[in-house]
């Protein structure tokens, strides 16, 4: 049994400056494009004017049961910005909201844009309605936007409604149902709790956890087939998954229940060495976006939903302040660079639901199985989607990303993440220089109390080294942190060794049998159609020993490798033969986060090696 | 364009006595168990009773629209082993059958079991109720039962049903639909022809092939989307496909008429070329089994019904009549002793209707799309099932085989099959003694008058020598036939050498890129889990350079390759890694028609190379 380490804190962005680097880049991206272009497609779309309950029968865009939900995660990236620098314009927007909900809240304090308009008589009636996942997200919203802008009347709103929950639910117990078929408010009620102190918020969140399992409906799609401190392996929607598991580990946090601990790390080892794809994706299957069984990680048929792969993140994050054990920052790291990030197109506009694994164009066209044609993902990035989650999740993670990299207890601050930035915590002051997950080197300067500082060594990183002042210093890893002594004014060069990696998956994965995924530092690499002209994608081969050289893509401005594999000349029109020629072909690995900015085009990550 | 070669015609089993190894072996089976065990179960299930009309409501083993064809195939093969002795017990089985027939049938000549008791009123009406399927079925056995036995009672009750069915559709058109939704009559009617020489049958017959296309159902499964002369590609239910492409090949041939040639020919090579297993089956879909797009070949959903892939042979034979290219006989060959005779156990009691291309047994239980769980075959041969087309295909095929061996003009008699037999037909005789396909020598002994041997060189054969008389001879291969002046008393070494092949499938097949199937001459061999416990078959490495040792499996019966492969060793709980070790592991290959034989298995053809 794992102990715990309940002197671990989170460290909030808030303390954070995120001022260089990758996801510098990003967060300036998504300011200036992203979240004014997910803007005016919810508002083409009517989820603001939702707000404003003006919608009648036979008007188009009738409001919908998710829709609070969101532009709750826009609002709370407004809040995030905000952190930075007031942002007049986009409070606007949200204030006009914050008044709307303050005229249109029911008597009691609720608030549910879909239910009051549409269906009043049927609030807190059905489970799978996203009600309570709608609250969920409201509360973290207003949560950050008092903290970042000191408004209070959206929290005051959004506290009323969550006592009225707290009535219904925990003290009257009189709703139709004892907890929401999509978790969400289980990991805000902690916030909350967190945030007022009132212990009332915690017990509420533990219950809606402990529930699950104990009475109608059993039904693992949304984890209720079980009491959650049975279950052992990740099952059902995978968003809700791990919006779960994420609640659970914060309610270990909070309680220092272990046994929610145990079962955390449980699910969390189930899901990253059994049902996790090589990007960091989950939710293999399109129905109902679930995990598939151990092992099931078809490429072609994945569904990896962005909030999917982002909840990993957030589940990976909260375990970090639990056990500090580099494998948590290590997925965490995997999803961003990789899935998470995929989600959005480079130019910030469009954006992935489902994250495809594989794409061979062809497919989607012919197979057919059981009469039913199979599920294969939407091959091009869209703008708006009807069940548009993943946008607003997107801005929102990309605007608080630095709450990926730190913890700290009394005497050590553990470095997870490797983001050019200021951070200012604890009385010390870090800052941390780098042009990661592209260059090898992390340069940190650090002022403040003595302490110690705990570096994460990726666990991809098979050589690094660590100078202190300019000197070599001899480390040694304990579960995947080296930890070193720093005072004031020490300077810490990290050198993370990042040659070309060629990852294998365990050999029970049949379809990535034979096969490998190329890597470099925290990167997945993968091949465009668009480069290997009438080449099928799946039958080239990489040479091991090739040179792989990182040049900067004009197109796509970022960093791609350029090689020579090998490709097999097949010049009869026959279908088997029994020996076949091989001559050299160029090839070009992109990041798979960068897939699909090109138009559509076959991919694959999972190569043949010569 | 293909100059047919209008001299050419097929040479009868009637002529040829199969006296030794692989296919004696399979007769003696078939006779001795199979047509024993397929009586046996079809006596059970009614199908036999159905034609004395003795069901009535209520009572189990309700008359099917098929079954009359199930026993037509059955008796089939009682009339071809009655060609080489008389068989009184099945003939008086027989011959209860077509008493039965006589007096049930019709006044008009119409005989059906299922509509004349379930719904006489409704004959002819329904174009996919396989009644003109039934009544080919039932024609072929009453020809071949009178050559054999020189009994007509039968031969004359079916000419008098086809009277009725030429004045019915080709006469009076008063059916309610002009073509059958499953061919099979088509290729009877030619048979019939022949056997009669009434013309009036192969104008029926080219009515039939030529109406498709032309009026209601318009549909790819059943080949009507499209007149007949118009298709390229190979569409829709494959058996019933390649059974009307065998009839345009059998009109090709009788009328002359080189569009038909024309269009076999593009069908055979669009199959042979783009939609056929390595193994020789066809039908890539469960859904109507149907042909899938060119190179869509998944293995582990194939559906290569035992009789899709005994169609194509039988096709590829018609061919081999038209136009002396090796390439048909080698499709019959490959399909004869992979495809086809894996459709039944080796215990001949029992039968695939699938035969899978690639077992894992975690597959079923665990891959759904779109909330569909996919079609896999099943993995164990079962001694009846409702639609039992196959196990009285496989037997009558098995007791014809000898009709695969030659074609024969005024001078020159092709080999397409070297079959241990003796052949006495147009004034000579031909002596064949061999062990093939597991031995590369083929010895011949001819008698007769002076003219040409063709032999067959298959198309996996890359050297070849040929001896006459003791002494080595210069040959040139046309088309895969090498053409020698044979003489009375000459006698021919062929040597066909067969190492062991990796054979590699077109790029364009996704499904088996970086594989291979092993090879060894016409057989096919794959792995099985039963001989490779706790290994995953997809990630068994083969290497080229190892030893393939020819053993004869005890259990089996047959012999099989044994081999030292490399397999990951793969030691952490983890699903991702750079670096695996390679260990050896001992491999076995099996003929792939020997499958299943001992008990459930996963089973794998296109394997890895180290």
């Amino acid at each position: 049994m794992i102990q715990t380490h309940p002197g671990i804190k989170a460290v909030s962005m808030q303390n954070i400056d995120i001022n260089g680097g990758f996801w510098y880049e990003k967060q300036k991206l998504v300011h200036d494009v992203s979240m004014w272009n997910v803007y005016k497609r919810f508002k083409e779309t009517g989820r603001f004017d939702a707000f404003h309950f003006t919608w009648k029968e036979g008007m188009p865009n009738r409001p919908h049961i998710f829709w609070d939900s969101d532009v709750a995660k826009w609002i709370e990236a407004v809040a995030y910005y905000c952190e930075k620098q007031r942002e007049p314009e986009m409070e606007a927007i949200v204030d006009d909201v914050v008044d709307a909900i303050e005229e249109h809240r029911m008597k009691d304090g609720y608030f549910n844009s879909y239910f009051e308009l549409l269906e009043p008589e049927n609030r807190f009636t059905r489970w799978n309605d996203h009600e309570l996942y709608c609250a969920g997200h409201l509360l973290e919203a207003a949560i950050a936007y008092k903290r970042a802008t000191g408004k209070d009347k959206f929290f005051k709103l959004m506290k009323d409604y969550i006592d009225l929950i707290y009535q219904v639910y925990y003290v009257e117990k009189s709703a139709a149902f004892c907890f929401p078929g999509h978790e969400e408010i289980e990991l805000a009620l902690v916030k909350l709790y967190k945030e007022t102190g009132e212990k009332k918020y915690l017990d509420l969140s533990l219950y809606f956890v402990d529930a699950r399992g104990y009475s109608e409906p059993y039904n693992a799609n949304i984890q209720s087939h079980l009491p959650v401190r049975k279950q052992k392996t990740a099952e059902g929607h995978s968003v809700r998954a791990c919006y779960l598991y994420s609640a659970v580990a914060d309610l270990a946090k909070e309680t220092g229940d272990s046994e929610l601990f145990d079962v955390a790390e449980t699910l969390f080892n189930n899901i990253t060495r059994r049902r996790m794809y090589v990007t960091g994706a989950i939710g293999q299957t399109c129905v109902w976006e679930q995990f598939m069984g151990d092992y099931d990680l078809p490429n072609q048929t994945a569904y990896a939903e962005t909030c999917a792969n982002l909840s990993l993140a957030l589940f990976a994050r909260r375990m970090s302040v639990l056990n500090p054990d580099a494998k948590y920052a290590d997925t965490a790291e995997l999803v961003l660079y990789n899935s998470f990030i995929s989600g959005m197109s480079l130019d910030g506009k469009s954006f992935f639901y489902s994250n495809m694994q594989e794409y061979d164009h062809v497919v989607p066209t012919r197979n057919y199985h059981d009469g039913h044609r199979i599920f294969t993902p939407a091959p091009q990035r869209v703008e708006v989607f009807s069940c548009s989650c993943c946008p607003p999740n997107v801005v929102r993670t990309v605007a608080s990303i630095a709450d990926f990299m730190y913890t700290a207890d009394e005497n050590t601050v553990w470095m997870h993440q490797y983001f050019a930035s200021h951070a200012a915590f604890d009385g010390a002051e870090i800052d941390v220089a780098t042009a990661y997950p592209y260059d090898e080197t992390v340069n940190i300067t650090y002022k403040g109390k003595s302490q110690t500082l705990a570096l994460r060594i990726p666990g991809w990183c098979k050589q690094y080294t660590v100078c202190k002042n300019g000197a070599a210093v001899e480390t040694e890893k304990n579960k995947g942190y080296v930890y070193l002594p720093v005072a004031d004014g020490d300077v810490l060069t990290l050198t993370l060794s990042m040659p070309v990696r060629f990852v294998e998956a365990n050999p029970r994965v049949w379809e990535d049998a034979g096969r490998v995924a190329v890597a470099c530092g925290p990167i997945v690499y993968c091949m465009e159609g668009v480069d290997h002209k009438d080449i099928p994608l799946r039958d080239i081969r990489l040479k091991r020993d090739a040179d792989y050289t990182r040049v900067t893509d004009e197109t796509l401005g970022v960093p791609v490798l350029k090689t020579t594999g090998l490709v097999r000349t097949w010049k009869d029109d026959v279908l088997y033969a029994d020996e076949s020629d091989v001559s050299p072909c160029d090839v070009t690995l992109i990041p798979y986060y960068a897939i699909a900015n090109r138009g559509e085009s076959d991919m694959i990550i999972w190569t043949l090696l010569a």
